[in-house]
């Protein structure tokens, strides 16, 4: 069973940004939107290897992520979590399909798609309004 | 002079919902949607002694928020700071400007506002898109 409640379930079915806070290197928090997909258990985020979010997670694999409903901006779901895994994504194929799922249509990978990767993050606590 | 950007102040100025994330005391990440106020120099949240919030930033001030444009939600600006001051705010004075910016009409001063506080955040750094 998943923990994340039925009533927000919507907000992570919907292509909505989830705004992901990680702790860079220094202990600080870092936090910028992304997209996102969920399979019912996991969360799937796109990222690549040269980037500082990389660095966080590979040095302090927890994260949060807070997403709210564009329509009813005070309903909100926040997930915390951790990095359970860190996917290689070498063609894209990821990449490309979380970007249908945004609505955009690409003509092929991204430039940087060498160094594409897939965090997937396992759910451990929520909290919601 | 501000370290915002001037690309994306307009993200501060309007009421967008800042996504601000915190560290609480077990070094874990949290995030969730606030309002917030930015006067040129520092950000402003309206929070109560009596939350989660207060205390992870009584135990460690660092902080980040993450603002998406609702219309182009590729443009975002990150707000990485530390909680310089909490200013009690007894009356809810605060609270209740800052409920206003965001459009609501309040009778009076909320339930809760024994227990209010202001964080005031000076900006260290950013990132945008």
């Amino acid at each position: 069973m998943s923990i994340i409640p039925e009533s927000h379930r919507d907000l992570l079915e919907r292509p909505l940004f989830a705004h992901l806070a990680t702790i860079r290197p220094d202990g600080r928090p870092q936090v910028n939107p992304m997209w996102v997909r969920w399979d019912g258990e996991h969360l799937f985020f796109t990222n690549t290897t040269i980037r500082q979010k990389y660095r966080n997670i590979t040095a302090n694999p927890e994260v949060a992520c807070s997403i709210n409903d564009p329509e009813k901006p005070y309903r909100y779901l926040e997930i915390r979590g951790v990095v359970e895994r860190i996917d290689p994504d070498p063609s894209g194929e990821f990449f490309i399909a979380l970007a249908e799922r945004y609505g955009l249509q690409l003509d092929g990978p991204p430039g940087d798609v060498e160094h594409r990767v897939v965090y997937v993050v396992r759910p451990i606590a929520t909290s919601q309004q």
